[in-house]
């Protein structure tokens, strides 16, 4: 039998592993810094708590794509399509959480499609959401924590903003019939990467007049600053909606304001996940990086709770989905994660194996990630050992050694050998 | 509709979360600590190859307990039941692994069985494990990392110590055919439970002569000390693979004494996975606590990963598998989890919401996990809130505060008062 992987899925190596678990650490620590607490949900879900919520048109790719099986008592069952629908489930069934509720979530989520490039049937979301709290500090919250996450990454980067209510503010404006503002918004989403020129014939396709065509590229351009894109919107908007969209940009960017936030862009032309959003919508990139995915978006999303447990009543939350697999990308791109391994020191006994084991046992004590040469294979084979796994640091421990209480330690970068005390050795590599 | 979760999975809210989190890292540090990396494999395989494994007759029912699912192109797919099965393949398919290897690997398991209390259909497993080392080194770095994890948890605990050759070597002696062996041994298994008396009524039963059963029982009763247990079988031992099982024994109670180890008992009648281990098997049971599982369980299986892949060579392998939600159970029925959220400080403006963010801002720069009133309640539904959550501080920020730069921080549990500058906050509370 050939030994195969599931089609679409991977296998993670030590060095593969710890890149990931170094960006996933760094997302919880700064998720708890901002007072998200963590939430765990199961891989599988009942078949019917997924379809619930993918009724909708043009969701039902996502249940095409969605891995179904059943259990021994013939029940439907499905893997998580993704972290929202089970995290949904999770509060309507929990009533009695005191709102707000800021949560993150991380784990695998599934999908039975096209394998591409960087494109997997398992893959790993992380989800910070803020849940009962319709003001846009939230939604502040929610960004200053994707702002604190890059610059602890150390990258170049910049997040779009924008507003669903603006977009159908505008739509409104133009004379646009609801039935296709969607199709119109799709095209819209598509000027930073065809241009003005690009979407007008898009539009003029889609049976839009010029004069529609005009006002609503004049008002969704982005001008050269967050405040002259917003007072020249003001200015044009006629719509109601449209200027609450508005208002609701200015608070948020007035509380980044007071965070300190830099990073975020009001992109008026942004259109991502209409189906659910219900006002801001947002999206972070990182600049200067061949990867041009994005690598966190998120909205939010005021209906879908309420919807999903058929309930009138709104329960607004809003959240943004780190890209796991991007910032890994990115991180690797810039060769940020580079440890094959995680021991810090090698121990190398030499003739004295058995007693050497005191030795291994004390540096543990003391904190330091300790491996030694199991096979007592001597000093040639055990350096080979060290240096193909990239251990920084190895120890020869023989019988003159033990008796000094001094230990040769060698650097396996620089090659530089010193003579330390067992404390000296823990002070040196730590 | 009625939501409900899947049958047998469970969602963990941020109180239970936190708390598995904790076990989770403590496992992950100590196993660093020993020079154990990471490995992530995914949560399907393809069905063929946890089929491979499974299809010796005990085994069996664990084919009927795997979640078998299949993806668009009909590819048949299975949730995986174990690690070592996943870990094996890993092995099999990176023939370029430099050995030995020692990892760990951590994650989600699934079977398909009855609910009890306490068992699930997704739980977490965490096995650390050493390949390509024949040497007993091996399982001794294993009952040491063990016996680490048991110290660093603070509880009281033991480690039984068997060898699969040593139960063998008895059998033979006794005369009993192979094909009886394992029938014999589940008896033998019991005899911490029901006593000699039980066993012997049982291997009674089973046809064995009450010479055979007398010489049974002297040679695995456990003597006082390891010594006396060891040396009496000793004397006892005519089977050369039996001879082979006790130098094991001793070997590993060598290297564990210069690790310092103590917790390892030479346990006789314990009996574990006949099926694949091979020769060192142990139990580790924490003492004083209501749960009577074992909290961990482990063994040398040289030939499984070599059986899997087809090959005549051995590929010596030995690892432990920490039962994760035993640990937990055990962590909370001694009520050392009880964090219910991560949060330690809980901002409560007076006033000056929007000022107060760049407070909470500076808060977060500092490193202290800080939330603030979202919906900008006032004070005593804040305190009610924070007070809910456990949040252990709250810190009041007016007009006044904000001016004198000094602010009332107040400690949730004693009720006690303090005015403080910031960097006095941060202090007080890291």
């Amino acid at each position: 039998m050939k030994l195969k992987l599931a089609k679409g899925t991977r296998d993670f190596s030590p060095e593969e592993k710890i890149a990931r678990d170094e960006i996933l650490v760094l997302l919880r620590e700064v998720c708890e810094i901002y007072g998200f607490s963590p939430i765990e949900t199961p891989i599988f879900e009942r078949y019917e708590t997924l379809a619930a919520k993918f009724t909708a048109g043009e969701e039902s790719d996502a249940m095409k794509e969605t891995f179904k099986l059943s259990d021994q008592g013939k029940r439907k069952l499905a893997l998580r399509y993704d972290l929202t629908v089970p995290f949904s489930r999770y509060v309507a069934m929990n009533k009695d959480i005191k709102m707000p509720m800021k949560k993150y979530m991380e784990g695998e989520v599934f999908r039975d499609g096209p394998i591409k490039i960087g494109r997997y049937r398992q893959f790993t979301q992380f989800d910070p959401d803020v849940v009962g709290c319709k003001g846009m500090i939230a939604d502040a919250e929610i960004l200053a924590l994707a702002d604190a996450v890059f610059k602890k990454l150390d990258l170049k980067f910049y997040i779009e903003l924008n507003n669903k209510k603006i977009l159908e503010g505008v739509m409104a404006d133009a004379g646009i019939k609801e039935k296709d503002w969607s199709s119109v918004i799709i095209s819209i989403d598509k000027l930073k990467k065809i241009g003005s020129k690009g979407v007008s014939e898009e539009l003029r396709n889609k049976d839009l007049s010029e004069k529609q065509i005009k006002k609503i590229l004049d008002a969704l351009n982005k001008e050269s600053t967050n405040k002259k894109s917003l007072d020249k919107l003001k200015s044009l908007m006629k719509s109601e909606v449209g200027k609450e969209g508005l208002k609701e940009v200015e608070d948020i960017l007035k509380y980044l304001k007071n965070f300190g936030v830099k990073s975020v862009v009001f992109e008026p032309s942004l259109a991502r996940g209409l189906a659910y959003y219900t006002g801001p919508i947002f999206e972070a990139y990182v600049k200067d990086s061949k990867i041009r995915s994005s690598a966190a978006g998120g909205g939010r999303y005021d209906k879908m709770i309420g919807d999903f447990i058929g309930s009138k009543n709104e329960v607004p939350a809003v959240g943004i989905s780190f890209g796991v697999e991007v910032l890994i990308e990115v991180m690797k791109e810039k060769n940020r994660l580079e440890k094959k391994i995680v021991s810090e020191l090698y121990v190398i006994p030499i003739g004295v194996f058995d007693k050497s084991l005191k030795i291994v046992k004390e540096l543990r004590e003391k904190g330091v990630k300790t491996d030694l040469d199991l096979l007592n294979r001597g000093i040639s084979k055990s350096m080979k050992y060290a240096s193909s796994y990239k251990i920084p640091y190895v120890l020869f421990v023989g019988e003159d050694e033990l008796k000094k209480g001094k230990f040769k330690l060698k650097n396996m970068q620089t090659g530089k050998e010193v003579m330390l005390s067992l404390d000296g050795v823990v002070k040196k590599i730590k």
